[in-house]
């Protein structure tokens, strides 16, 4: 460089050892001009009676402070304006979005990498939010200690069928990563209650400001939800929504999508006109993975997941024909093959999240 | 400078504009080499029967993968050789260590400023690692949702009398601060079980490597303890240890010191020679804040904490009598009042970790 070699020979010593310590010049180094965490949104219960320390722990003239979400969040140096609210599925924390279970970088590090701003979610009454209004319910599905839901989950998230992985899958595999996926689950606190979390979230968007909301799996109808109580969305990527409801205008909702076990069949809820417009103001992109059943029958997984695979297109459809823009992508579509409900942790988590940020990028998101 | 009106003019533009754009150089800048998360420890267990997808939502023939710990963890570029793993307390997450009430660098942000990796723990059967072998028992303390306890904890964490801080407290005034403090708190989804959570934190020491590890309140036991079952202990700062056990050796444990509300008293429990002298092999410090009561009664709060600090001082002097090298610091007495029991979030916190920095460069573990 002309530059360069234009310099006195001290000079560009120093300069050479100033840049080989300056960690922002690393692609691999999270250069964070801001991190910290916060809880936002919930409930205060008062219960009956008058505090007194002779009965420090009676409840008697206390209050529960419940139902809030939790939010770590990370702001990269120069960051992009928007920042990625991410929101986890049933039975999940903010965990889904850290390391994969192989230990590589998960969606989270990948996105600061490419300098979004993150908020990671711990949805009320769950992770580092388990404060809440309710006890945990026995009939609350994957509500209660001990778990047991080594083969469940296993299944239902398509990993293939408990302990074998599917053929060609981009789980990681191995015994160690398998360990990661089991102990990855946390039963709630309380009984799971989509309003609360949509408050939890719309709650996190208050503090984050202007936002695109990625969700996953259960999370998906928080996603669909939230426009409804909060203004700062500008775009949703939904990962695999499903086992929530997907949302539809008044007398549009389809006929469900009927599944070989049935409850866990695809749902759909109905909102006003005015509500579900709300949707139809800003990008929408669902994706799917792979392993899932062209034809109804079969595994438990991958017709539960043809299921929320056809309520999702007809949820997009009802977006578009009402004026927005929805996109939903079928990875094998697209030539990736092997995902499964965990795409975001999976062997090609990379390419994944390339396809999120240039869609982001085509929608001026960026 | 001599180097920079040596060079010439554009060669010295360049380095200003690329020094200006390194990130490393701003000391409110967090530079990390490395950050993720994981669980670690843990059991499995079995649950009888078959397991059959008709029957999908069954335990039968299912595991359920339990009593791990989590952590998350950032390593800054050019670290320190040894990380510090953060314990929290009772009903706590790992939210102890992160931003304060009102927003501030929490310990995990002011540690990684002074360029120490931080691993952060939530123990078993809290938080993310929310999996646990026990249902959550009506009869633990805190342990149920709702949980009432907006005065226990406060007045317990000697912050004054609710709603009202003690006159100079350094913890941060204002409803904000105070609703943060009431929503920090998670109750536990199984039964605490000490030796279970011990377990979990020499499980995150396996992955940490030699670390210094600092507990806060319950935690208190798990660092006295985890040396028993993990090599990789090089230093125990301990923020207020109380609410479980000190150790002693067999034989040499003191009296309980009583407290008003008797639950509350300090406790104690044996352990072998041979465990014991496990302590002596690395420096402990110990730091207790203000508002602690001079002589038995009065308010719960500093009447509890005069219980603990008399069980800390005979803890620390049974270490020193068989050869070890643990400290005990009350903050007012070297000129530093104000402080809870949550001094690590307190309007000081940067004094109370310059004063964990000088220890620790004392010893020769920086």
């Amino acid at each position: 460089m002309s530059f360069k070699s234009a310099m006195l020979p001290a000079a560009a010593a120093l300069l050479g050892l100033m840049l080989g310590g300056c960690a922002a010049h690393d692609p691999n180094v999270i250069s964070l001009a801001e991190q910290g965490s916060f809880v936002a949104g919930g409930t205060v219960l008062q219960h009956d009676g008058v505090y007194s320390s002779e009965n420090f722990l009676s409840p008697d003239g206390q209050q529960a402070y419940v139902d809030h979400a939790y939010a770590f969040y990370q702001i990269p140096v120069n960051a992009r304006p928007l920042p990625i609210v991410m929101q986890h599925g049933g039975a999940q924390t903010k965990r889904t979005w850290e390391s994969t279970p192989d230990g590589r970088d998960g969606f989270a590090n990948l996105f600061l990498k490419a300098d979004y701003a993150v908020y990671l979610v711990d949805q009320p009454r769950t992770g580092d939010a388990g404060a809440s209004a309710v006890p945990v319910l026995p009939e609350t599905p994957f509500g209660a200690n001990p778990a047991y839901t080594s083969h469940s989950y296993f299944d239902l998230c398509r990993l293939g069928s408990f302990p074998q992985l599917f053929p060609g899958s981009q789980y990681p595999a191995g015994d160690e990563a398998l360990e990661a996926f089991a102990r990855s689950w946390t039963p709630y606190n309380g009984d799971l209650d989509n309003d609360v979390n949509a408050a939890g979230l719309a709650a996190v968007l208050e503090r984050s400001g202007p936002a695109i909301v990625m969700t996953h799996s259960m999370g998906g109808t928080l996603g669909w939800r939230v426009p409804f109580i909060s203004d700062n969305v500008r775009a949703i990527v939904a990962l695999e929504p499903g086992g929530t409801p997907f949302i539809f205008p008044e007398g549009e909702k389809p006929e469900p999508v009927e599944t070989v076990f049935a409850p866990l069949a695809a749902s759909a809820m109905e909102t006003s006109l005015e509500n579900f417009e709300k949707l139809t103001k800003f990008p929408i992109l669902i994706i799917y993975g792979d392993y899932i059943a062209a034809e109804p029958g079969g595994e438990v997984g991958p017709d539960k997941w043809r299921s929320e695979f056809l309520m999702a297109q007809q949820f997009a459809a009802a977006v578009n024909r009402h004026g927005g823009d929805a996109t939903v992508i079928h990875l094998p579509d697209i030539g990736i093959s092997g995902n499964t409900h965990f795409l975001m942790q999976e062997l090609n988590n990379d390419r994944i999240a390339a396809l999120i940020e240039d869609f982001l990028h085509q929608k001026g998101l960026d």
